[in-house]
Protein backbone atom coordinates (compact mmCIF):
# COMPACT_ATOMS: atom_id res chain seq x y z
CA UNK A 1 0.00 0.00 0.00
CA UNK A 2 1.67 3.15 -1.22
CA UNK A 3 -1.73 5.64 -1.20
CA UNK A 4 -2.02 7.96 1.80
CA UNK A 5 -5.35 9.62 0.99
CA UNK A 6 -7.91 9.37 3.24
CA UNK A 7 -10.27 6.76 4.02
CA UNK A 8 -13.68 7.17 5.42
CA UNK A 9 -17.18 8.56 3.26
CA UNK A 10 -17.39 11.67 1.20
CA UNK A 11 -20.95 12.22 1.20
CA UNK A 12 -23.58 12.37 -1.88
CA UNK A 13 -23.96 15.94 -0.79
CA UNK A 14 -20.09 16.70 -1.28
CA UNK A 15 -19.52 14.66 -4.51
CA UNK A 16 -19.15 16.49 -7.84
CA UNK A 17 -18.28 15.37 -11.75
CA UNK A 18 -14.51 15.25 -11.95
CA UNK A 19 -13.81 14.59 -8.57
CA UNK A 20 -11.54 11.23 -8.88
CA UNK A 21 -9.65 8.72 -6.28
CA UNK A 22 -6.86 6.26 -6.65
CA UNK A 23 -4.81 4.04 -4.66
CA UNK A 24 -1.60 2.40 -6.03
CA UNK A 25 -0.32 -1.20 -4.52
CA UNK A 26 1.89 -3.45 -6.10
CA UNK A 27 0.64 -7.50 -6.80
CA UNK A 28 2.22 -10.17 -5.17
CA UNK A 29 2.25 -13.73 -4.62
CA UNK A 30 0.72 -13.63 -1.65
CA UNK A 31 -1.82 -11.96 -3.32
CA UNK A 32 -2.20 -14.48 -5.89
CA UNK A 33 -2.10 -17.41 -3.64
CA UNK A 34 -4.74 -15.95 -1.01
CA UNK A 35 -6.89 -14.94 -3.73
CA UNK A 36 -6.98 -18.54 -5.38
CA UNK A 37 -7.45 -19.89 -2.10
CA UNK A 38 -10.55 -17.80 -1.71
CA UNK A 39 -12.15 -17.67 -5.37
CA UNK A 40 -11.06 -21.60 -5.67
CA UNK A 41 -9.48 -20.58 -8.79
CA UNK A 42 -6.55 -22.64 -8.87
CA UNK A 43 -5.87 -22.11 -12.82
CA UNK A 44 -1.93 -22.65 -13.15
CA UNK A 45 -1.70 -19.55 -15.16
CA UNK A 46 -2.03 -17.67 -12.25
CA UNK A 47 0.15 -20.66 -10.05
CA UNK A 48 2.48 -22.33 -12.30
CA UNK A 49 5.85 -21.06 -13.53
CA UNK A 50 6.36 -23.66 -16.39
CA UNK A 51 2.56 -23.68 -17.16
CA UNK A 52 2.48 -19.95 -17.29
CA UNK A 53 5.59 -19.43 -19.58
CA UNK A 54 3.86 -21.83 -22.37
CA UNK A 55 0.67 -19.59 -23.03
CA UNK A 56 0.17 -16.52 -25.05
CA UNK A 57 0.72 -14.60 -21.44
CA UNK A 58 4.59 -15.72 -21.50
CA UNK A 59 4.41 -16.09 -17.01
CA UNK A 60 2.03 -15.72 -14.74
CA UNK A 61 -0.46 -13.36 -13.98
CA UNK A 62 -2.85 -12.30 -11.77
CA UNK A 63 -6.48 -13.39 -11.36
CA UNK A 64 -8.80 -10.68 -13.38
CA UNK A 65 -11.01 -9.96 -10.25
CA UNK A 66 -8.06 -9.13 -7.88
CA UNK A 67 -6.88 -6.12 -9.88
CA UNK A 68 -10.87 -5.38 -10.02
CA UNK A 69 -10.81 -5.78 -6.38
CA UNK A 70 -8.29 -2.48 -6.37
CA UNK A 71 -11.03 -0.45 -7.76
CA UNK A 72 -13.84 -1.78 -5.50
CA UNK A 73 -11.59 -1.04 -2.79
CA UNK A 74 -11.04 3.08 -3.65
CA UNK A 75 -15.62 2.86 -4.06
CA UNK A 76 -15.82 1.43 -0.74
CA UNK A 77 -12.62 3.39 1.02
CA UNK A 78 -12.75 6.37 -0.68
CA UNK A 79 -15.28 7.56 -2.91
CA UNK A 80 -18.18 7.65 -2.05
CA UNK A 81 -16.15 5.49 0.77
CA UNK A 82 -17.76 3.65 3.57
CA UNK A 83 -21.66 3.46 3.45
CA UNK A 84 -21.66 3.33 0.04
CA UNK A 85 -23.68 0.59 -1.60
CA UNK A 86 -22.22 -0.77 -4.96
CA UNK A 87 -24.58 -1.58 -7.52
CA UNK A 88 -23.16 -2.55 -10.62
CA UNK A 89 -19.78 -3.17 -12.28
CA UNK A 90 -18.44 -3.57 -15.87
CA UNK A 91 -15.26 -4.87 -16.32
CA UNK A 92 -12.96 -4.77 -19.49
CA UNK A 93 -9.72 -6.91 -18.93
CA UNK A 94 -7.04 -5.28 -21.54
CA UNK A 95 -3.24 -6.54 -20.57
CA UNK A 96 -2.24 -8.59 -18.29
CA UNK A 97 -1.26 -7.95 -14.70
CA UNK A 98 1.91 -9.69 -13.25
CA UNK A 99 3.53 -10.68 -9.88
CA UNK A 100 5.38 -7.64 -9.12
CA UNK A 101 3.36 -5.25 -11.13
CA UNK A 102 2.57 -1.67 -9.26
CA UNK A 103 -0.77 -1.09 -10.20
CA UNK A 104 -2.97 2.33 -10.12
CA UNK A 105 -6.47 1.82 -9.49
CA UNK A 106 -8.25 5.02 -10.34
CA UNK A 107 -12.07 5.99 -9.84
CA UNK A 108 -13.80 9.33 -11.27
CA UNK A 109 -16.95 10.75 -10.95
CA UNK A 110 -18.78 11.32 -14.43
CA UNK A 111 -22.57 11.51 -13.33
CA UNK A 112 -24.53 11.60 -10.59
CA UNK A 113 -28.28 12.08 -9.36
CA UNK A 114 -28.43 13.53 -6.08
CA UNK A 115 -32.06 12.39 -5.29
CA UNK A 116 -31.47 9.19 -5.91
CA UNK A 117 -28.14 9.05 -4.16
CA UNK A 118 -26.79 7.16 -7.38
CA UNK A 119 -23.02 7.95 -8.59
CA UNK A 120 -21.73 6.49 -12.16
CA UNK A 121 -17.63 6.36 -12.24
CA UNK A 122 -15.42 5.69 -14.56
CA UNK A 123 -13.16 2.94 -13.19
CA UNK A 124 -9.83 1.71 -14.46
CA UNK A 125 -6.32 0.42 -13.54
CA UNK A 126 -3.21 1.21 -15.00
CA UNK A 127 0.29 0.02 -14.89
CA UNK A 128 3.11 2.79 -15.70
CA UNK A 129 0.34 4.54 -17.03
CA UNK A 130 -1.10 1.48 -19.60
CA UNK A 131 -4.62 0.87 -19.03
CA UNK A 132 -4.72 -3.09 -18.62
CA UNK A 133 -8.67 -2.89 -16.85
CA UNK A 134 -11.41 -0.52 -17.48
CA UNK A 135 -15.15 -0.25 -16.96
CA UNK A 136 -18.06 2.11 -14.95
CA UNK A 137 -19.29 1.67 -11.78
CA UNK A 138 -22.49 2.32 -10.43
CA UNK A 139 -23.10 3.36 -6.55
CA UNK A 140 -25.45 4.84 -4.19
CA UNK A 141 -23.39 7.07 -2.36
CA UNK A 142 -24.07 7.65 1.39
CA UNK A 143 -26.06 10.86 2.70
CA UNK A 144 -25.32 13.31 5.21
CA UNK A 145 -29.72 12.94 5.84
CA UNK A 146 -29.35 10.02 7.24
CA UNK A 147 -26.31 10.64 9.65
CA UNK B 1 -15.42 -26.45 -1.65
CA UNK B 2 -17.78 -28.96 -2.48
CA UNK B 3 -18.29 -29.22 -6.28
CA UNK B 4 -16.47 -32.13 -7.55
CA UNK B 5 -16.81 -31.01 -10.90
CA UNK B 6 -13.77 -32.03 -13.21
CA UNK B 7 -11.63 -29.36 -13.80
CA UNK B 8 -9.23 -28.46 -16.83
CA UNK B 9 -9.99 -27.18 -20.37
CA UNK B 10 -13.34 -27.22 -22.92
CA UNK B 11 -11.48 -26.18 -26.10
CA UNK B 12 -14.29 -24.49 -28.54
CA UNK B 13 -14.91 -27.02 -30.99
CA UNK B 14 -16.43 -28.65 -28.00
CA UNK B 15 -18.61 -26.17 -26.18
CA UNK B 16 -21.88 -25.51 -27.12
CA UNK B 17 -24.88 -22.61 -26.45
CA UNK B 18 -26.22 -23.89 -23.31
CA UNK B 19 -23.44 -25.73 -21.80
CA UNK B 20 -23.48 -24.88 -18.23
CA UNK B 21 -20.95 -25.57 -14.91
CA UNK B 22 -21.09 -24.65 -11.70
CA UNK B 23 -19.74 -24.33 -8.20
CA UNK B 24 -20.67 -24.18 -4.46
CA UNK B 25 -18.75 -22.59 -1.77
CA UNK B 26 -19.24 -20.78 1.25
CA UNK B 27 -18.23 -17.49 2.41
CA UNK B 28 -15.80 -17.90 5.67
CA UNK B 29 -14.54 -14.81 7.85
CA UNK B 30 -11.14 -16.08 6.80
CA UNK B 31 -12.16 -15.56 2.95
CA UNK B 32 -13.47 -12.01 4.07
CA UNK B 33 -10.05 -10.92 6.14
CA UNK B 34 -7.72 -12.33 2.69
CA UNK B 35 -10.19 -10.05 0.45
CA UNK B 36 -9.24 -7.53 2.78
CA UNK B 37 -5.83 -7.76 2.64
CA UNK B 38 -5.20 -7.96 -0.78
CA UNK B 39 -7.51 -5.68 -1.86
CA UNK B 40 -6.76 -2.81 0.73
CA UNK B 41 -10.44 -2.48 1.18
CA UNK B 42 -11.03 -2.71 4.61
CA UNK B 43 -14.27 -0.72 4.88
CA UNK B 44 -15.58 -1.82 7.95
CA UNK B 45 -18.99 -3.24 6.59
CA UNK B 46 -16.74 -6.17 5.77
CA UNK B 47 -15.03 -6.73 9.15
CA UNK B 48 -16.48 -4.77 12.17
CA UNK B 49 -19.83 -6.30 13.34
CA UNK B 50 -20.72 -3.31 15.73
CA UNK B 51 -20.15 -1.01 12.74
CA UNK B 52 -22.04 -3.21 9.97
CA UNK B 53 -25.16 -3.90 12.19
CA UNK B 54 -25.92 -0.24 12.38
CA UNK B 55 -25.83 -0.61 8.52
CA UNK B 56 -28.45 -0.96 6.32
CA UNK B 57 -27.28 -4.89 5.84
CA UNK B 58 -27.69 -5.30 9.61
CA UNK B 59 -24.45 -7.20 9.51
CA UNK B 60 -21.29 -8.22 7.83
CA UNK B 61 -21.36 -8.61 4.15
CA UNK B 62 -18.61 -10.32 2.01
CA UNK B 63 -16.67 -7.61 -0.76
CA UNK B 64 -18.56 -7.51 -4.08
CA UNK B 65 -15.35 -8.67 -6.09
CA UNK B 66 -14.92 -11.49 -3.74
CA UNK B 67 -18.18 -13.20 -4.45
CA UNK B 68 -17.49 -12.52 -8.13
CA UNK B 69 -14.52 -14.40 -8.37
CA UNK B 70 -16.34 -17.56 -7.82
CA UNK B 71 -17.55 -17.00 -11.21
CA UNK B 72 -14.43 -16.17 -12.33
CA UNK B 73 -13.33 -19.34 -11.04
CA UNK B 74 -16.22 -21.50 -12.90
CA UNK B 75 -14.81 -20.15 -16.04
CA UNK B 76 -10.89 -20.22 -15.60
CA UNK B 77 -11.06 -23.84 -14.10
CA UNK B 78 -14.14 -25.03 -16.00
CA UNK B 79 -15.78 -24.02 -18.94
CA UNK B 80 -13.73 -22.91 -20.83
CA UNK B 81 -11.19 -23.62 -18.16
CA UNK B 82 -7.41 -23.47 -18.50
CA UNK B 83 -6.33 -21.32 -21.38
CA UNK B 84 -9.55 -19.57 -21.86
CA UNK B 85 -9.13 -15.54 -21.97
CA UNK B 86 -11.21 -13.37 -19.85
CA UNK B 87 -11.68 -10.38 -22.17
CA UNK B 88 -14.94 -8.86 -20.18
CA UNK B 89 -17.47 -9.57 -17.13
CA UNK B 90 -20.33 -7.24 -16.24
CA UNK B 91 -21.53 -7.75 -12.63
CA UNK B 92 -24.64 -6.45 -10.68
CA UNK B 93 -24.82 -6.43 -7.57
CA UNK B 94 -28.38 -8.07 -6.30
CA UNK B 95 -28.75 -8.79 -2.39
CA UNK B 96 -25.78 -9.26 0.29
CA UNK B 97 -23.72 -12.30 0.69
CA UNK B 98 -22.79 -12.87 4.53
CA UNK B 99 -20.14 -15.00 6.34
CA UNK B 100 -21.60 -18.23 6.65
CA UNK B 101 -23.74 -18.81 3.32
CA UNK B 102 -23.22 -21.23 0.45
CA UNK B 103 -22.79 -19.61 -2.76
CA UNK B 104 -23.76 -21.41 -6.06
CA UNK B 105 -21.72 -19.33 -8.84
CA UNK B 106 -23.11 -20.63 -12.29
CA UNK B 107 -21.62 -20.04 -15.81
CA UNK B 108 -23.86 -20.99 -19.04
CA UNK B 109 -22.86 -20.49 -22.62
CA UNK B 110 -25.41 -17.94 -24.41
CA UNK B 111 -23.80 -17.24 -27.66
CA UNK B 112 -20.42 -18.11 -29.14
CA UNK B 113 -18.12 -17.54 -32.19
CA UNK B 114 -16.07 -20.45 -32.88
CA UNK B 115 -13.94 -18.99 -36.05
CA UNK B 116 -13.07 -16.23 -33.32
CA UNK B 117 -12.66 -18.37 -30.21
CA UNK B 118 -15.18 -16.13 -28.81
CA UNK B 119 -17.74 -17.16 -26.12
CA UNK B 120 -20.49 -15.23 -24.00
CA UNK B 121 -22.03 -16.33 -21.17
CA UNK B 122 -24.60 -15.67 -18.68
CA UNK B 123 -23.09 -15.87 -15.06
CA UNK B 124 -24.72 -15.76 -11.90
CA UNK B 125 -24.10 -16.30 -8.12
CA UNK B 126 -27.20 -17.74 -6.21
CA UNK B 127 -27.86 -18.21 -2.44
CA UNK B 128 -30.25 -21.23 -2.24
CA UNK B 129 -31.56 -20.57 -5.66
CA UNK B 130 -31.92 -16.43 -5.03
CA UNK B 131 -29.93 -14.46 -7.57
CA UNK B 132 -27.42 -12.08 -5.20
CA UNK B 133 -24.95 -11.28 -8.24
CA UNK B 134 -25.56 -11.14 -11.97
CA UNK B 135 -23.73 -10.63 -15.34
CA UNK B 136 -22.72 -11.08 -18.52
CA UNK B 137 -19.16 -12.55 -19.76
CA UNK B 138 -16.81 -12.49 -22.59
CA UNK B 139 -14.02 -15.05 -23.01
CA UNK B 140 -11.63 -16.02 -25.90
CA UNK B 141 -11.58 -20.01 -25.49
CA UNK B 142 -8.93 -22.68 -26.07
CA UNK B 143 -8.54 -24.62 -29.82
CA UNK B 144 -7.38 -28.04 -30.10
CA UNK B 145 -5.70 -26.55 -33.03
CA UNK B 146 -3.04 -24.93 -30.73
CA UNK B 147 -2.44 -28.36 -28.84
Amino acid sequence: MLDNDYRGTICIEDIEIGMSRSLRKMITDRDIEMFAEISTDHNPVHLDDDYANETIFEGRIAHGMLTAGLISAVIGEQLPGHGTVYLGQSLKFMAPVRPGDMVDAVVTVTDMDIGKRRVTMDTHCEIDGKKVLKGEAVVLAPSRKFD
